[in-house]
């Protein structure tokens, strides 16, 4: 072991982990479990964004607000002119969340500069800490969004207009919590970025391994498939003579499934989260379906190959069915993220040098940094999930001694780029 | 043609579909038609029910209402004492519906006594007309409630006690609008029960007929399920590792198809016309999902065939996914109807003696007949509809002379039947 690695305090780190938790916590009533729903810039994310931000405070760094909500706060360098090490994450969270997603690579870096403190570590560059808006995508639609306008892959404009279900923009949540900052949302490129995340995956400790050094993240495709039919009597409307939407939609359901199994099209992943009928009576053959689909491919070519075979299989459904008509909007799309070799061999030196088991893997999920790789170079330190790794669930589980590793590999990295 | 044959007069039944169908109106934004929406004891429903009291009473008629709401005119027969002959249907509809569905009924029964008026027809029997509360099952979810509690097969207390999906019930709403009526819901039974009705289907229109002698009703059933599967990172989760309720439900409704084109259940219609997705968002695989299933049956025997069929797929569902659970609740439940021999004979023979073509054929939809049909002998009466006989949809049309024709054979039968 080198003298410049990091060990952080794994039970402070646990205690805050816990404590931000509390905020948008409900109890699942089938399971028991406590889960959180704390989606962006509702009050209670705004109450964690203000229990956060004084954590930032108590710890001696200086905290700014940019235009979009990101919050930073900074840890002087000895040459303040130099480009900062960033970390990051965010504190948002879907409607049944559980406690690690985002929060450990916020409070992760707050626990980082806390040890630096406690160490007396002096970094040439400064180091800061950062927690993005919308990242979920949960409310406003759009994920990845505060980083997407720190990076300028999304326009300002754009990200303040967005609504939620109910008409709500987030620029108005913003001024409603008082987080639409003063500071310029696109800051100048920091020297590098690292983020710990929960793998959201069985891999980690499926093979019993500690760390997890992020090699990219895979492709991403959201689409809105609306299917229009013709509503009908249900009990005297012959079969043959139904335009049914709501069994087109459940065939695209069942044949995505199909896609992913079937090897053709890489390591695709295929969900369809949400599907509605319309009108919704029992005794009315379906006039409307919409649904969302949720494609995820770490390989560009198999992804569009993908798209393309779901395009073909909704004209097909539109020529069994006369009448049938099929619309796609696009909700989101992101190609494939390598990160930079560079950080990502830092970051297995570094479990290396903390005894830590690792390998490399790419992130099923999106995150922040494939946002900020698109400015800096960039890697993320995973840390191994319980029960095959489930997320976005209040089962999510990381164990304290899984977090403190992860943790203390992020705080020897950016120590190291730090100098 | 002898000389009891009644016609009525067709184009004051037509103005007064008319005018009813303007309450509850819509323009569907897609199709640009004019469609209707007037759910069960809703302001637009207890408008209708106002105008059509009124024109009861414009008509001479003597108004009752029933506890539940079912509203009864009365034409007084020679002998008052004598059990009278009822005709009927109701003005409630769905959220998508036309202008005939149940109103053709009503307001047809209406033109029948003012044409008696017309013409100085005395009856032996009385003649009555009534309208029944919640035919449609669309707002409180039990079809044919009012005249199901009107023969006793459904508790007065327990059908003012549904609610809809506001939580507000169905007896606060008769309070509300005034329509908790004093009469008792149990009245004597009527001598017979005749109903004239939109045929919902393409039979008559394919085969060029002027009306339909209805034979009885197909079984109905209708449950809903409730699959629990596990909530997931879309991103993450491997497919192996899914239990995704979605996919579990859309299968259920392709295999329901399939099943309805299996020719195996005899002529089973299978229809889904909602299902919904918890917590429906596009990026975590549902934890639930919740569908109704609607089947129809002639034949009562293959109707058990494809209850059981549809719990051994369900069943089956649950041991391809571990940790899959799928539970099911009953909404309704109706056995095959057959109607009464004499009476079908009766609407025939008029038929025959109008010089209109005519066909027997069973209903596919539910109907009051099919309740009235416990307590006396009841038959119905079918006019044509154009489209394929779509109907619960804004399209839903059949022409003044199909109307006429089937209200004059109503005349006619009622005449006779009344003595």
């Amino acid at each position: 072991m080198t003298d410049d690695v990091v060990r952080i305090d794994g039970q402070r780190l646990w205690a805050s982990l816990g404590e931000l938790a509390r905020i948008g916590a409900y109890v699942d009533e089938r399971t028991g479990l406590t889960g959180v729903n704390r989606q962006a810039l509702t009050d209670e994310e705004a109450e964690g964004r203000r229990l956060v931000a004084q954590w930032f405070r108590d710890a001696g760094l200086a905290v700014r607000v940019d235009r979009i909500g990101n919050v930073y706060a900074r840890r002087e360098g000895s040459d303040p002119d130099l480009a900062p090490v960033l970390m990051g994450s965010h504190i948002d969270s879907v409607a049944t969340a559980g406690a690690f997603d985002g929060c450990l690579g916020v409070l992760g870096g707050l626990e980082v500069l806390r040890t630096f403190d406690d160490l007396g570590v002096v970094t040439t560059r400064p180091v800061e800490v950062a927690f993005f808006t919308e990242e979920e995508g949960a409310r406003f639609g759009v994920d990845m969004l505060g980083s997407a306008v720190a990076v300028g892959r999304i326009a300002l404009a754009d990200a303040l207009a967005l609504t939620d279900r109910s008409g709500v923009s987030l620029g108005d949540e913003l001024v409603r919590h008082g987080f639409d900052g003063p500071e310029p949302e696109r800051a100048a490129p920091p020297h590098a970025y690292v983020e710990c995340h929960i793998e959201q995956g069985p891999v980690l400790a499926a093979e019993g391994l500690q760390v997890g050094v992020v090699t990219g993240v895979q492709g991403i495709s959201w689409q809105e498939v609306t299917i229009d039919g013709r509503a009908a009597h249900a009990g005297t409307t012959p079969t043959q003579l139904r335009v049914d939407a709501g069994l087109a939609a459940s065939h695209v359901v069942v044949r995505l499934r199909e896609m992913a199994e079937s090897g053709e099209f890489g390591a695709l992943r295929a969900t369809v989260g949400e599907m509605r009928f319309a009108p919704g009576l029992t005794n009315i053959v379906p006039t409307r379906a919409v649904l969302t689909v949720d494609l995820r491919n770490p390989d560009d070519d198999a992804m569009a190959r993908a798209e393309d075979a779901l395009d073909a299989y909704l004209h097909e459904l539109e020529e069994r069915w006369p009448g049938l008509a099929v619309s796609v909007r696009r909700m989101a799309r992101t190609r494939h993220v390598p990160f930079d070799p560079e950080v990502q061999k830092a970051v297995a030196t570094a479990a290396d040098d903390l005894d830590l088991s690792h390998r490399s893997l790419l992130s099923g999920a999106g995150h922040d940094a494939q946002e900020l790789a698109s400015v800096c170079p960039t890697a993320m330190v995973f840390v191994p999930g319980l029960y095959d790794g489930i997320s976005h669930n209040p089962r999510e589980y990381s164990t304290p001694e899984a977090c403190a590793d992860g943790i203390s590999v992020l705080a020897t990295v950016v120590r190291r780029l730090a100098g």
